[in-house]
């Protein structure tokens, strides 16, 4: 196999889930007869690298300095979802059961690898609860063990001022947001309860 | 989702056997945190598909006008072997157990779809068999009906000049039978060894 061959082989491994039998398979598939797909793609991604970056608000993947979401007039102001990753918030749209604000924490608290409430933006988030009048959080973090003690540290930042929900039981114990369906979505955000009522 | 994200995730299902859901799931780990493999990957894909072409020899990949395998001096230069994609040639080579000179067909033979000799490099290899001296023509083409029907064009083609081979047929190595197919018992069977020729 040649060098870059090879090298083509190594770096496809970066992405999720991509052994090496899958990394072939693609390198492979990039030089089929017709490469203008190819060629494509690397021109998106560029584009992508380049002019995708975080929702100044938000912190949503945006390609301006505000997302679709922020800058909309059709969404409800007074409702702020905390998700754990942008991606988070395709699935929750999808369930078109929400027509609120978000807000991206970008991973969860985690005190042993130095995840601070200061790295998930919770002044940021903070600052957003003040500045808009947001009546209600909804707390849409995994229902990992993280993510449930990520959860109770907002609803605890945060029940004073505001009402703090998280999404209903409904959603599977210990999973990430990325494999729900729209439908459970959809019930587990219509089900929300109050946090200091939920498990 | 943003416009070029939504590219992205159409992008990504050119890969084989990507669908959207995968495909989300790559587009947002491209944006994770550390963008720097992102950027790296994009820089070996673009490198890839502008110097890597295929050898003007045996039509394998390469990023020189001939192959490593064609140009190196250790190969066995009296042995072809028949392959129908590049990545066939990887699994050869892991394999050990061979050492002559390679010729990609890119393809199988298939009237319908309008694939034909020309098309799949017959007069080359014709050319190859009559430049080096070629004793062996060992046809590695899939075993299925496609595979099949260009193996024995290629034997007509060829069996006159040279000696022409296929890989046996038979049971894979360390599988439980549980798994094997009727049609692959049966060639398994009709082509069985007294004990003491094996393998
Ligand atoms: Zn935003
Ligand atoms: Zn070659």
């Amino acid at each position: 196999m040649s060098t870059i061959l090879k090298q083509l082989v190594h770096d496809f491994q970066f992405l999720p889930g991509v052994g090496e039998k899958t990394a072939q398979r693609f390198a492979h598939h990039i030089f089929s007869k017709d490469r203008t797909k190819a060629y494509d793609f690397v021109q998106t991604l560029t584009q992508a690298l380049d002019q995708v970056k975080y929702c100044k608000t938000c912190r949503n993947l945006s390609e301006n300095d505000q997302c679709d979401i922020c800058t909309s007039p059709s969404r409800d102001k007074s409702t702020i979802c905390i998700v754990e990753s942008p991606s988070n918030i395709d699935i929750i749209e999808q369930s078109k059961a929400y027509n609120g604000l978000y807000f991206v924490l970008h991973g969860v608290l985690s005190p042993i690898e130095g995840i601070t409430a200061e790295k998930i933006g919770i002044p940021m988030l903070a600052e957003i609860i003040s500045q808009y009048e947001i009546h209600e959080m909804i707390i849409a973090t995994s229902t990992r063990i993280e993510g449930e003690a990520t959860a109770y540290y907002l609803a605890d930042q945060f029940s004073d001022r505001i009402k703090v929900t998280r999404p209903a039981h409904g959603l599977p114990s210990g999973g990430l947001l990325d494999y729900i369906d729209p439908q459970t979505m959809a019930r587990a955000l219509s089900g929300r309860k109050f946090i200091d009522d939920a498990s």
